[in-house]
């Protein structure tokens, strides 16, 4: 394998004086009379190389013209740098063209709109932002399997197309081989048998309930794979297309399901911390100045734990004007929920134990009658992150919920087999992948933490 | 969090003489006058623990009675075992039920047909064979994340849900949320602006393009994620919805492709093997008894490299009658792969410089004109198991070949944008990841190493 640039800088002191190939592309590039700057990228790392050339170079004048994003092959020694910026620079003996980026290179030196760059997805990946934005990414994600995989967690893959909607709620997208101009009826309703699944199916909104069967085999499982909302919500904070983490766990109660998103959520904040230090800093310089203080305070807190019905008392007590006037049985807004976690708390809040009738139909519905034993996990900043249950195990009482929801039990017949051959206390969680991705990195625009984003009216590339 | 049975039967010394509390569920049951024995399994490991209960117990008669897949809590300690088949079990002083199994579960103690499992995916995975494969599945996928993130591959998420395609080949499923009683026609056509994304979307048949664009920022890349083909082929190595891996290097050629491929393909058996002996164990005395050899075979071997050229010169000097005729300029067929792999070479083998004419649009073309710089992975059992190129990177020549193709060079802008813009040599492979997953666990129906399978005419669950 090639040496790159990551290599060089992890082990400077390894490189000193040595001679080295290095391909990568031109960052940013100046010279003056008789010499030349090349901040090299070649991908490896967040961080460049510096190159420094001089007129001795038969090519010297024709360097001076390779235009930003370049590619090149520069051969040179690895030597202790003057400068104040970094340790060791490459002092070029030899600088070769691959490919001279064409001169409309849309990502000139000036600094883009984020709304620009956007329509521009397949180069944003080489501004500093974008750069790190996809590595704590992908550093994120690895996080996540690295910490259910330690723990014994079976990773499952539920299924994209499905023909069940797992939260009786959300748009779905269909999914169809049907012919959209001659699309086969049969007694004025459409005949799915001719569909390539020979039924109706749609983009998964969840794999909780697959999970769940799961669960019961392997005790502990989790899912990571892509989910859909064919909402029409043209804000921040949705996508049509995200990922979604979902833990569940046989033989867990509530309290045990909100250990285990506590102590998930502080892993994976911690590692990206470790792994990603120049990334994290750049994001704490340039994107949230309050990236590092809030992320410590999350790893450094005990979450706090508190009912929904004891949030509604703090609310009404605190004597804020909210948006939305405050009464039990009300969904918490998400000023609702800032207001808990950031000022009233000043970290991140559990709240447990919602009014039934604004939960799912699955949650295990508590002794009062009343309300469910659901818990969002509230954090500053973003408000929720987080949102789980403990699943009603009791077969009659889900029949019971079930009906009232209007489902039909014959569609869920395998669901409810699950409550019939050996049923057990069991929970899970979703974290939604964009919102962490967000929440960790300070980016306030899901659009900018996906790779080619998925948003009513848009999907490009 | 419980205590589980993965945890004493990995430290079985320590836990001798001590008390325990567990909860689980019956694999088996068996009794005679004044003692039984129940197989415990928790799903925390594939291995279970033997409880051994006698009359002292007040409910005897009872715990006799619990069926299969029933759920327990059982107290006692653990000691060691006088039985050949474990070092230790568990006495119980206490046994009490979950929640007692319906008599009519549907997997009872006799042998069931993998058809007749495949309608009952939810609860497959309570038996041993579906138990092995998803937890190795779920290793294997860990092993991939782990191997790519040590080498520096950034991961991306590429778009399920596209507007382009990637081979120009494939049929596809479409993503849509219009009201198919009443699609919006405009001169004939389908008037795809009032659909959610304003134009014609499909669900994905391969990230490489967006990865293509991902590497030329971060050097090297991979994705792992669901595909899918809406193709009607009812064979037991095909599926709607599967998931792939497909990274993607900058500055690498073919001969590095291939260094990759094959260090990744050792790399996951070798973790396999060594972080689920058990597992592997059962599939190699139930599944599949050369699965040892062939394994270790792949692990020791080093990787045969030949071109297609040379290898229609081996296959027309064997002297084997094929079913299909073998001639330059022909797509090899499973009989052909298979022959080289195991017959000639015994061990895998990369096939290189195919035809351009059998090869996708984005391969380079060699210096003969002839071919292009793709190679296919052949191996024991299987035949082609991954298919990779070296990429043209050149732009005139990249238009010529896709004009050739009949694509619309405005569609693919941005795929161009990457040769104009510090364009590199660049190599990318793709893995099914069920076919490794088939490979390695000697399963040969891919239905059954896929949690809850989509095939033409089936999306249950």
């Amino acid at each position: 394998m090639r040496l790159t640039i990551k290599e060089i800088l992890k082990n400077s002191e390894e490189f000193l004086d040595r001679d080295v190939k290095i391909e990568g592309w031109i960052k940013t590039s100046r010279s003056s009379k008789n010499f030349g700057f090349i901040e090299l990228t070649d991908g490896s790392s967040f961080e460049s190389l510096q190159v420094v050339y001089d007129d001795k170079l038969t090519n010297f004048s024709e360097i001076e013209k390779y235009t930003i994003s370049s590619s090149l092959v520069i051969q040179g020694k690895i030597v202790e740098s003057p400068g104040a910026n970094q340790p060791i620079e490459l002092h070029a003996t030899s600088i070769e063209p691959i490919c001279i980026s064409n001169k409309d290179y849309p990502l000139q030196k000036k600094r883009h709109t984020m709304e620009y760059l956007r329509t521009i997805a397949h180069l944003r990946p080489r501004t500093n932002t974008f750069n790190a934005v996809f590595r704590v990414r992908s550093l994120i994600a690895f996080a996540i399997h690295k910490f259910f995989q330690e723990k014994g967690f079976v990773y499952i893959h539920t299924p994209i197309i499905t023909s069940s909607d797992a939260e009786g709620a959300g748009e779905m997208f269909r999914v169809t081989t049907l012919d959209l101009k001659n699309v086969p009826m049969e007694n004025s309703e459409i005949d799915f048998k001719e569909d390539f699944f020979s039924k109706e199916t749609n983009l998964t909104v969840s794999g909780q309930l697959e999970a769940e069967a799961f669960a019961l085999a392997f005790g502990d499982v989790y899912t990571f794979g892509p989910t859909f909302r064919a909402e029409n919500s043209n804000t921040p904070r949705h996508a049509a297309e995200f990922w979604m983490i979902e833990p569940e766990m046989a033989f867990a109660d509530l309290e045990e399901n909100m250990e285990v998103a506590e102590e998930m959520l502080k892993y994976i904040i911690k590692y990206v911390l470790d792994n990603a230090k120049a990334e994290m800093e750049f994001f704490n310089k340039f994107v949230d100045k309050g990236l590092f203080q809030r992320l410590e305070n999350v790893v450094n807190s005990e979450f706090v734990k508190i009912t929904y019905t004891e949030s509604i008392d703090l609310l009404q007590k605190s004597g804020h004007e909210f948006k939305f006037p405050v009464e039990w049985g009300i969904d918490l807004q998400t000023e609702h929920e800032r207001y808990l976690t950031e000022e009233i708390f000043k970290k991140p809040v559990f709240v447990t134990d919602y009014p039934k009738g604004i939960k799912a139909f699955y949650m295990k519905e508590n002794e009062d009658g009343k309300t469910v034993a659901a818990m969002d996990l509230l954090v500053p900043g973003v408000g929720e992150i987080i949102g789980g249950s403990q699943r009603e195990h009791r077969l009659e009482i889900l029949e019971e919920k079930m009906k009232a929801n209007g489902m039909e039990l014959e569609a869920y017949d395998w669901y409810l087999d699950l409550r019939k051959y050996g049923s057990v206390v069991h929970s899970g969680f979703g974290l939604g992948f964009e919102r962490a991705v967000m929440y960790i990195t300070g980016v306030s625009n899901i659009r900018d933490v996906i790779p080619f984003p998925r948003t009513v009216g848009s999907a490009e590339f």
